[in-house]
């Protein structure tokens, strides 16, 4: 890491006052704050460059951090820490990705995980995954974008990369103003890497794959498809790159079916089941999924377990109701093509849906479908994908272990 | 089986007639009537003997399906088929015993679990615990108790045991008017049984022990342990029967401290130690949890791990402020004996306290403590203690994985 800029002392960051009783949220451990709870009397916002480091302080006064500020985002400023003290440097991002690869490195043997996540590792904006010796990276906020080549110094320093790729074309950037990219900041990135999960290798595709790659959050949640799969029929819906339907086979599935609609991704399912020598035991259907599920119903196709891991279906919180109906009408459909005694192993990565909304939507389903239901599991974002007890935003996942009875 | 007794068809039952719009949480999928939902003119509780069949029916006639009444207690009625034209009969419980057992043969490898969930295995009021070929029952309705030995008899079918105990000692038989006792019910029952969980054995009092003996519920949480514990220094609060501790040591922990109020429970963790060959690595401390963990951080002992499983601080909905402010003082405790970089594992089981209820009370210890949190893992009840998805009571265990770092 090279020396940081000479960066000017915290106590001289331009001060962002929040207004009476808004500093609540910070107080409680959250790091975010909103356009219309800063005091614009005191500190406008038009008089900050996207990303300029600020003290954040109560009406009264009272310092409640270090951070960065985004005048055109509705979420303006974002704290690094709570140390009035703490600049926001070069250094403290090397500290908090060191503290964030210890953390991975003791939890996971290989090289294969999610190694910043964002603000649950105090790295607000900023998502790392590593693909052995690749890194992709995506900076979603002003804040983050400012210290992109400290960034990339430090996970040079920190893992001795040998290419960093940015994916820097979330829709969180359209938010902060930054244009999408997808750009080599160091080193080659091959077309795809291969990573191991669970036992299982599984080639990976970067640069024209969904988000960062591969979708690690599900680790912990597919490591548990040996119990429910062995010897059964099994229909996987939203296969991607075969993550669960291959894992499935390697599990022990007598027959796994993957439905996906994209051509491209397709092929990698087709694939990762020759990796795995499951081939043999693995069918792919390009196709979109709810299309699929209804003709599987109309041709009285039955399989004894049904997984569902959809994209988020409510990306911003006025799709929710619509998304919700969407959940309802797939689960429902999946216990239409369910043999008794059937399982559904139910997933939805969408924040928006809360975990009371997600069972709220599979319990009607059941109700539609005239099905009983157990929940036997619970699942969540594998541990390389930290909750803060704070900040509900960083938690998304969840995914429910489903078992379902006639009547 | 014996052949069920004459028993009347279910349109002969009495009915039970709801007040208008009392009927949306039947339609959801929910089983309990409270008294305040019921119509008491056209159907008068004072009239129905406690545990007698009834068909339950909307204030339009609809009929909801059969169950039981009892008219001193606040949950009027179950339901036990939305069907209105299935009986209340030992033919159905013996069914839905069937399932349960066929459910748990399907994801247990030997005989340990819980075989009977009560409402989410269509059987409410009745918990059945197998350990081995010994049963432990415990029957907390009116409707369950007059069932009691079409139960024993189906339980001895299906399972062949050579005892069957009824520890029907739990609190909920005085709100339902019913006596405690403990009772064999069937054969012979042993003073202590030995169990398998996660690979380890446990030797488990029956007639002495909290509940109905082992606390199943937590199986799969503890199977968590080898991620957290190797090589570390564990502290093990609640102990009871080193379920957690011995497990931790068998994990590899370098060292593991167990702290238990109960002499007489302390005795089984030295035992089941020395069962699992590990007592070198395992201390045990008799002493109440908050007063040992006072004097620990008092004398700067400090542990890697701290494992908190306390029984429920708010079993009643009006202990829920006291229990919550309870749960907080623990978890500050937890974090102040923990070495930087550690880990809580942190555990309720009070059905009243949310899992959101929950994540408030150890984000704000975090704060007491001056420490950053991050969830790792979420862990619930294990497959043998299903959720129903429309009965919110029959979910109560929550577990957060923590990792723990100074500031």
């Amino acid at each position: 890491m090279p020396a940081p800029p000479a960066n000017p002392h915290p106590m001289d960051y331009a001060p962002l006052y929040l207004k009476k009783n808004e500093d609540r949220r910070l107080r409680a451990g959250h790091v975010w704050v909103f356009s219309n709870e800063v005091d614009t009397g005191r500190s406008p916002l038009t008089a900050f460059a996207p990303g300029q480091a600020v003290r954040v302080l109560a009406a009264g006064g009272r310092p409640l951090g270090t951070g960065y500020v985004n005048p055109r985002s509705l979420i303006s400023a974002r704290l690094v820490s709570t140390d009035p003290s703490a600049p926001y440097s070069p250094a403290l991002l090397h500290e908090r990705l060191r503290a964030a690869l210890l953390l991975r490195e003791r939890f996971f043997a290989g090289p294969y995980y999610r190694l910043a996540h964002a603000e649950s590792d105090g790295l607000p904006g900023l998502i790392v995954d590593r693909y052995g010796e690749i890194l992709v990276a995506q900076i979603n906020t002003a804040g983050m974008e400012r210290m992109r080549t400290h960034i990339i110094d430090g996970l040079r320093e920190l893992v001795r990369p040998a290419g960093v790729l940015l994916r820097n074309d979330g829709a969180g950037r359209a938010l902060e103003g930054l244009p999408n990219e997808i750009e080599v900041a160091h080193g080659e990135i091959p077309e795809t890497v291969t990573i191991t999960e669970n036992g299982c290798r599984f080639k990976v595709p970067l640069r024209q794959g969904q988000k960062t790659g591969w979708f690690y959050d599900h680790r912990a949640n597919r490591a548990r498809l040996p119990d429910y799969v062995k010897g059964r029929r099994v229909l996987d819906v939203f296969s991607y790159l075969g993550g669960w339907g291959v894992q499935a086979a390697a599990a022990g599935a007598a027959q796994v079916h993957c439905v996906e609609a994209s051509a491209a991704a397709a092929e990698f399912i087709r694939d990762n089941a020759i990796l795995n020598n499951v081939d043999a035991r693995l069918t792919v259907e390009v196709e979109e999924a709810f299309t699929a599920l209804k003709k599987l119903r109309e041709s009285s196709q039955r399989f004894d377990v049904v997984i569902l891991d959809p994209p988020a279906f409510a990306r911003r919180r006025k799709d929710l109701r619509q998304g919700m109906e969407a959940y309802q009408r797939l689960n429902t459909l999946a216990m239409q093509v369910l043999n008794d005694d059937g399982i559904v192993i139910s997933a939805s990565c969408s924040s928006h849906v809360t975990a009371a909304d997600f069972r709220n939507v599979v319990r009607q389903a059941g109700l539609k479908a005239q099905c009983s239901l157990q929940i036997l599991e619970q699942g969540h974002q594998a541990p390389d994908h930290p909750v803060h007890p704070a900040i509900p935003e960083t938690e998304y996942l969840k995914t429910l272990f489903l078992h379902v009875s006639p009547g």
